[in-house]
């Protein structure tokens, strides 16, 4: 069965986050006012062929943990749901 | 009051991903097993103080038609709640 997993990767909240705020001057500068703070991270959707939910849930787990966030500067949340 | 919106930018469904393919092949390299696809973007959060989650929601869909996405390569959604 093939799966939707979500996986977004965010710097850590205690961490500065220079694209954030390069993003928030220039939402300023455009006349957008009223946001107080930006965080820029990434999002990947996997597509994942496996039995059940939980099993591609921990695929996709895996591929976060080793691949695609980086420990030190990030965290990351899982979303999985069928395709 | 505070709200946090969530803008997932990523890129249409009709273009080739390079930055997904290349994690694609990181993947398998790995030995992870399962992935068929894989589509990279961004995501950004926003904390913005407005009268409402409306006006919150609008606020977010302004920058990021102005400034966050590209729509000629991207699409964007967003999600809004109370911070």
């Amino acid at each position: 069965m093939s799966y939707i997993a979500e996986i977004k990767v965010m710097p850590h909240k205690e961490l500065l986050d220079p694209q954030g705020k390069a993003v928030l001057g220039g939402l300023s500068n455009l006349g957008l006012a009223g946001v107080a703070d930006v965080r820029v991270g990434k999002n990947i959707t996997l597509q994942i062929d496996a039995d059940s939910a939980a099993a591609a849930e921990a695929i996709a787990r895996e591929a976060a943990q080793q691949l695609l966030a980086n420990p030190v500067m990030e965290y990351f949340e899982v979303r999985c749901e069928k395709a």
